[in-house]
Formats: C-alpha cells, sequence, structure tokens
C-alpha cells in the first residue's frame, strides 16, 4: 500500500447524494424496513487501509469481484470545526482533490458495508490539493471519468442533493472535523463496473485529476 | 479531547457478537430486507474523533440523548496481518485493554449508524495493554461493568458469537491489520442506559479496568 500524505485522521464519505439517483429511488425507501427516505446524509469511512495515492494499482478483490468504482470531489479539511453553520462551512477547507471508491457492489444503499468498502488500497486520493481560493464556482464543476479513454461516467457538482457547505455542516454536528480530514462528498449514483486491467482517470475541471489502474 | 497513544489506525467494533442476543433475534433475522441472520461479523468503526482516555468525562450528546455504554475487550494488534486463519490470528496480537463504547440507541442492529456512533470523545480505552503472554484462558473472562458502584452488566466472553482468533482472522480478510489497530471484539446486546454524571467502570480480571464519567 502506498501512502499518501493529505488525510491524516479520517476520510469520510457521502453516499446517496445524486439527487437523480434519489429521485429513482423513491419506491424503494417506501419499504420495510425504513418505510421513508433518509433524512440525514448517508456516511461511510474509507479507514487507514483504504488510503493509497495517485497512480497506485489497484488490487483486484480476493473474492474474486465484481470491482466498481465511483470518484467524487474531496474536500479536504483546514481547521478543527464542531456544529458550524452551511454558511460558514467553507471558512474550514483547505481545499480540493478528487477521489476514487473502489469497492464491492452496494447490496444496500442506506448503509454501504465494511466488507464492500474496506478492501485494502481502495480509496487513492489526488497528489494535489487546489486551494479554496483558487475553486470559483463549485457548482458549476462535473467530475468526469474516463476508463480506458471512453468517456464511463460525467456527474455535475450541481446534481448533489446535498451542497458542499450544507454536508460540511451536517457531518460537524455528527462529529468534530480535524486538519487533514476529508470529505468524499458525491458519486454519480450508478458507480463503474470495472475489468482486470482497466485504467480509470477523473477529473474535475481546474482542481485536478486521479488515475490509477486496475491490477491485471 | 483527550488522545491516548495505544490505537494508530482503525478502531474496529464488532456488533452482533452475544450469542444470547443473537438467539432472541431469530424473528427479526426473517424479516425484511435480510431475511436471514448475518453470515459475517457485524461491524463498524470508531473515527480518530471519538478515541478518548482513561478517566476521561464524556460529554452528553448534543442531541439530547438518550446515551449508552457497552464495554468490550480490545484486543490491540501488534504486526501487520492480511487474510491469516483462525489457528495462526493470536500470533498478530501484542494485548489486550478494554473500550467503553458510549453512543446513541441503536435503531437497527444490522449496521450500526454513523450518526450514534461517532459522537466525539465517547470511544474511550483503558490506559494499559496486558501483553498477550500475560493473559492465559480468554474464555474464562468477563467483562463486567458498574455504573456509580452498583453493578450493570456482565458479559463472559465464552457467551461471545465468534471467539477472538475467529475475529481477527474474519476481519483479515476483509482488510489488512496493522500494528496499533485496535478491534473491540464483543459487547453484550443489551447496552446499558445512562444518565448524565453516571460513573461507569469496566474490569476483565487480570486484564485492565476502565473508568470514565459522564458530564453532568
Amino acid at each position: 500500500m502506498n501512502r499518501h500524505s493529505i488525510v491524516k485522521g479520517k476520510l469520510i464519505c457521502v453516499a446517496l447524494n445524486d439527487s437523480e439517483q434519489l429521485s429513482a429511488m423513491q419506491q424503494e425507501f417506501s419499504e420495510a424496513p425504513y418505510k421513508a427516505p433518509p433524512t440525514q446524509p448517508v456516511l461511510y469511512f474509507k479507514p487507514h487501509n483504504t488510503w493509497n495515492t495517485q497512480a497506485a494499482t489497484i488490487d483486484w478483490p480476493s473474492t474474486g469481484g465484481p470491482l466498481y468504482v465511483g470518484a467524487s470531489l474531496a474536500v479536504v479539511v483546514a481547521t478543527k470545526c464542531t456544529r458550524v453553520s452551511a454558511e460558514q462551512a467553507l471558512e474550514y477547507v483547505a481545499g480540493f482533490s478528487i477521489l476514487h471508491d473502489f469497492s464491492l457492489q452496494e447490496k444496500s444503499y442506506y448503509r454501504p458495508d465494511i466488507k464492500g468498502k474496506c478492501l485494502d488500497g481502495t480509496a487513492p486520493l489526488g497528489a494535489k490539493v487546489t486551494p479554496i481560493d483558487q475553486v470559483s464556482d463549485l457548482s458549476a464543476l462535473s467530475v468526469i471519468t474516463e476508463v480506458n479513454g471512453e468517456l464511463a461516467s460525467e456527474f455535475p457538482l450541481s446534481q448533489m442533493q446535498r451542497s458542499v457547505p450544507e454536508l460540511i455542516s451536517s457531518i460537524s454536528y455528527i462529529m468534530t472535523l480535524e486538519p487533514g480530514d476529508v470529505i468524499a462528498v458525491g458519486f454519480k449514483g450508478e458507480r463503474i463496473l470495472l475489468n482486470k486491467g482497466d485504467k480509470v482517470c477523473s477529473a474535475i475541471a481546474g482542481v485536478t485529476e486521479l488515475s490509477n489502474q486496475v491490477a491485471g
């Protein structure tokens, strides 16, 4: 495993933050056991053993797969914050990068499972953090992912159900955010199914790029 | 928040490892959406912001509670291990301590929720790690918890559905375990409901003790 130097404390991912996916799931939300859509962001952790770097090769799962990837804008926390408002949330942000979340198939979107999300080395983060003052309008940006040079996914950040400031605020009410914490704020609902040897490259214009190859 | 020096990487807790609780939940397991008992250990993380120490005061939840506590034997990993057998699992263990897991009420036992489990400072760990060669028979031990000096819970480790070696093996197939990772291997199914100001003291004979007070 290769370790980057950006994440210091915790790497938090936000699931179910694609408004189109949420719309399509209205029927499922009405069923047991929840019988209602989630009222709070659905979060999961990518722990220490998952942290990885730009250009790292991603192991094929020892369980045999299938393996999926999603890409997200990654928000890097600059300053400790607890229970901050959405209006003030961006004051605690150092800047932005990109995260790839490689995982097994999701069986439930409500609470992503540990087994599928915590494979070694499955959370590479871009090498560069673009300072927040160099990014003017997040809602105008898109996360674009190519697999083997062909467009596989495009996720406009304007399509996020909850905005970056809203998420920082909500999460900071659940747990204190600390310098070097990273939040992957939103993935396109439909993840990308991968094959062995695939090259996955994601970019957010003006922010950064991230490329990884799945082991052959 | 007070930080101890034991956990370096990740703090993993095992839910649903009380065989009596599992027996009592057979009906619930047959219902949607899972319709079967879990076949793997049910895990959750206590992230960086939760880590705390012996004698630390635990904040009352800003959401108003109710607040519960469970106590568990804490296994401290000595050596990096991936996909180890249960027979070899204890070779990777440095020793044992106790963890208190303070949390909000569990709505679902299948996948403990982030909001309820990740309150700041809610995972104090005993000050001492007892080396594994000083502990002869784990299955003969019990985790005993007193609240304000009265017995509140007793959990014999022999009542664990999965043993310590089985858990280390299973978890090491999901994610690599690294030096300084800690696994809280089992809590009594019924957690202890707390009031403001309660003093919580847990002990495992011959291993260690842990005491914390809830803020008044």
